[in-house]
């Protein structure tokens, strides 16, 4: 997880969110970690936080790389909701992290491969189409997908 | 969030798990918390973890008292899952939380009041209902729904 460290402050005209988080997945998939990656940009493109996976090197399930990412972005602001702010992630978000994202208020959810078996934005309980969701952030899914479905597919594949 | 301090190791069969997450909740309360509890136990009994809501402490809206009190329970136990693990909590689990249960592989969920408008259990997206749970804990709701209910309510008429 980086917050205020590696990326913070750059605009994301100079590299765009996903290549961030797509840097942090491979460097998650290099530490044996699934290879997800997050960013938490500002409505300027500012970089506020980055996190890959760390459910192995924590030893814990909930350490998925949008809720490092999310939490460190909100203790970067100094504040408890982030709407102004775009999470972008390698993987469409499971439920955990969708609702997580949705009590950060973030404005929108970039993400890039589908994830038909644990996703709960495009799958599954599908989250943000509910009546019970407070606040739906805007979804924008299958973002430089091709590349963000391979480095998965080919840390499972190695680990056959 | 207290892991191995007060209440760790206590048998279930002195105070019940709801009494001890209903005193969580109660602190959680006074603290200026939405008062929400939650307690970890062992097969046989034993508390590993006890956490209220920190939500305004840490300014994180994902500091709900199941995600403290698994994670807790979890690095208290030196393990990634707690398979022979209850999960008791006196409100019924959003879906972030009953996502991250599902992923710490409890076997048992135990929630004091059901919550209609942001539950992720009975309610909403059912989460373990569905096809797409790969780990759906046993679900027990309702104990000493009266008291975690009033507790709740007293709480947000004081906001008033």
């Amino acid at each position: 997880m980086r917050g205020g460290e590696t990326g913070a402050g750059r605009r994301g005209g100079d590299e765009p969110p996903i290549a961030l988080a797509l840097a942090e997945a491979r460097a998650a998939g290099a530490r044996g970690e699934v290879p997800v990656g997050a960013v938490v940009t500002d409505a300027a493109g500012r970089v506020l936080a980055c996190a890959g996976n760390e459910v192995e090197a924590r030893r814990d399930p909930s350490a998925h790389a949008e809720m490092l990412a999310l939490r460190a972005a909100a203790a970067a602001r100094g504040d408890k909701v982030l709407p102004d702010c775009t999470l972008t992630v390698t993987l469409e978000p499971c439920p955990m992290c969708a609702q997580a994202a949705s009590f950060f208020r973030v404005r929108r959810v970039v993400f890039g491969a589908y994830d038909p078996k644990g996703g709960g934005v495009e799958h599954g309980p599908r989250l943000y189409a509910s009546a019970a969701c407070h606040h739906a952030p805007e979804v924008v899914g299958g973002v430089r997908e091709g590349e963000a479905g391979a480095l998965l597919r080919a840390f499972f594949a190695g680990l056959r």
